[in-house]
């Protein structure tokens, strides 16, 4: 019986009262629709939130509930109505927790008052004991204005919101970091970096995340400047230190010299600008990019950089292509040449579809799915915090790259995303670097 | 062997390589001292950190220990040295947990990309559904600016750390709320509100911490109109809450109707004004303040309060008296009025102590140590967060003090703090208060 197609929870709130979960049922079952688990979520004095899974064997079936439910009334509310990928979200996905038992008063004197105090005298006596005796040397602000979520724009920080939880709950299980989510209601770059650099002393790094170009340049150059601890924008650099592994992995497959090849950059936005950052600091002699917008030309020419305005050309000569535009079939079959690297990483359309390039006669081709920067983030904040490092450096990052790259079993472009020892591994480098450069 | 007098944690850095550990254990038995257990810390890809416990007999052997592992060199470094207290501190006190698991690619695909975009989606036009799918609803904030903390003064936002780690340690312990630390780099007020607006989003409440007087005043009124959620300045409603509860207590163990009672506040500090207000709130007709400073006074007499100058005359005219003022022995015993209740809460030393109050006549004495204010704020907190209060107003504070004193025992002040009942009955009270307001 229960095993239908479409399982749907819903969110009901009742009144607290006895009889009021039956109404539900009853409504439920009178649709012919059967109930699983039921959850209780919240037990208030004067109203009970529950989540009642139910299994329905059609679209149709699903909304007659929905319709009944709403039409009981008398303090019933239907809240939502869950999928699976929404359920997993139900609460939210991460959760301040208390790393010490709190049973005893011996156990409360130790954790607070009075206990506390004599931790606080050692601090304020011993600034750098903070990073032992507290949690900030583990802690990374994961800050977005939510201009730039995902590919889907600026739908502001609530929408990103699952976004930033999903990044904490990554830095959790892969790499132990506690990550909190910082979301910013201004767009304004002198207040975003107003506003970070007052409450950073509460973290050890700074992760920015899904912040929209241009004022993403300045906001991370500036806070880099001006705080003493690790400030990275995924979108540009984790990004960039992945694709740069996955370019060493082509190269190693189809046996060309990275550093000695031509590299072209399609797109000059946020990651592809520092995609060709990323090139340059691993050594690779010639870096040349395109895009219609001058200033995004003007950005790579300041780093040092060459641009191209044909992209034909830019194909003609190039041995590896990246391409981070957004523009679906951007790159035409025929501007392919025999024996290029190409890796088309726009979601969800790629520029040119693997299958394409490779009939084109490219030696290797891959899309953005291949591409995953949770390879990045974890392992560089780690190493970054377990060097207690300043900053992190483009050598750190071309170090976490290589690291991926190594990682990588042949035949593969990058390691799986979940393979726990990649995390540890460019910890690990990264660490290394950074304790070198002290 | 092992029970010796001193235990103490050697946190200790080694180079990561055969034989560095020997030296380090070596140099301690030479010592003639003992090893207990020995945990890894941190394994980094040059130096190993270690947490050594050593049992020692007396002060000058631990010393003496200390100076052979500083004295070793070569890459040995000691970090720390950490007693019971500072052992519990170590790494920190809380930390950012996933709620979920993360052990396939489907799971990835849920919880991050691209399962994640649909829970953006959904926001992004149904901003409400935020406090369904992520846990904003279930984050406070536990701000401080540092000036304020605990009895020790201005020590600076880094030195408080360890108290709003254990706010939030307590919050998850005690009512599953998850609190966040936010460490301000300002005491500017207009600086510290600007802050916390621009942050707050990602949060459903705000408690301030140990914000110094009287610019907390300033910060909590300017918060508390232009947010939309609870904001509550702990060190004066959460305070004023517990006292409230306690002087209902020794009001029902001595037959006072408290109502028709003159209350007498020594100290007009931030918490011996809220607990002013607090008493209005109740409904106590005869509320009287003494403090040295006039500005103090004039606050008092803008919310209706008396002020009075003489010491001798409050103490005179009250039937109960609390006093704030952090000066021990400040009230004489031949002041003190035959059945009079007397609660003085200046930690550590009392303005007088309960055995010479009812020497000279009281009915019933205590002092700071009995108010613990671990009582009020989680259950005021999950309170109004299970009600989505859009603010903490008086009528739920009073509810709250009303719920804690009916939780006491017969003969005691205030319940155990912790009683896991009282945190529930608190936040039921609040939340229905809170749902009859809306």
């Amino acid at each position: 019986m229960i095993d239908r197609n479409i399982i749907r929870a819903l969110v009901v709130e009742t009144p607290s009262a006895p009889g009021n979960l039956g109404k539900v049922a009853s409504a439920i079952g009178l649709a012919g629709v059967d109930i699983g688990d039921i959850e209780t979520v919240q037990v208030g004095p004067t109203s009970t939130i529950r989540n009642i899974t139910v299994h329905c064997d059609h679209e149709e079936q699903l909304n007659k509930v929905l319709d009944t439910i709403n039409q009981l009334g008398n303090g019933i509310h239907l809240h939502a109505v869950s999928d699976d990928v929404l359920r997993a979200h139900e609460g939210g996905k991460i959760h301040m927790k208390s790393r010490l038992d709190v049973r005893s008063l011996a156990d409360l004197r130790r954790v607070y008052t009075p206990g506390v105090a004599d931790v606080c005298r050692l601090i304020q006596k011993e600034p750098e004991k903070a990073r032992l005796y507290t949690g900030i040397g583990n802690n990374v602000a994961i800050v977005t204005d939510g201009t730039a979520i995902l590919g889907l724009g600026d739908v502001g920080p609530l929408a990103g919101m699952p976004v930033m939880e999903g990044k904490a709950a990554l830095f959790d299980r892969f790499v132990g970091i506690s990550g909190i989510p910082i979301l910013l209601s201004t767009k304004d770059p002198d207040a975003i970096v107003q506003t970070v650099k007052h409450i950073a002393s509460g973290f050890g790094g700074i992760l920015l995340e899904d912040i929209g170009s241009p004022h993403c340049f300045e906001v991370e150059e500036r806070l880099k400047k001006e705080l003493d601890i690790p400030v990275m924008h995924d979108d540009q650099h984790g990004t960039a230190v992945v694709t740069l592994a996955a370019v060493i992995s082509a190269s190693r497959h189809t046996g060309v010299n990275l550093k000695e090849a031509v590299v072209g950059q399609v797109g000059l936005g946020a990651a592809g600008l520092a995609i060709c950052r990323m090139f340059m600091a691993y050594g690779v002699r010639q870096v040349i990019g395109a895009d219609k917008s001058e200033a995004a030309k003007k950005y790579l020419q300041d780093y040092g950089g060459e641009t191209i305005d044909s992209l034909e050309e830019l194909m003609e000569r190039s041995d590896i292509v990246v391409t981070t535009t957004g523009v679906p079939g951007l790159i035409q079959k025929e501007w392919v040449k025999k024996g290029q690297i190409i890796l088309a990483l726009s979601n969800p359309k790629p520029e040119i579809e693997a299958e394409a390039a490779l009939e084109a006669g490219a030696a290797y081709a891959a899309d953005g799915r291949s591409v995953n920067n949770v390879l990045g983030f974890p392992g560089i904040f780690r190493g970054a915090l377990n060097a207690r490092a300043k900053e992190i450096t483009h050598d750190m990052l071309v170090a976490a790259a290589e690291a991926i790259a190594d990682s990588t079993k042949k035949g593969e472009l990058v390691p799986h995303p979940l393979d726990p020892r990649v995390h540890s591994v460019v910890s690990q480098a990264v660490e290394a670097k950074a304790k070198r450069n002290l």
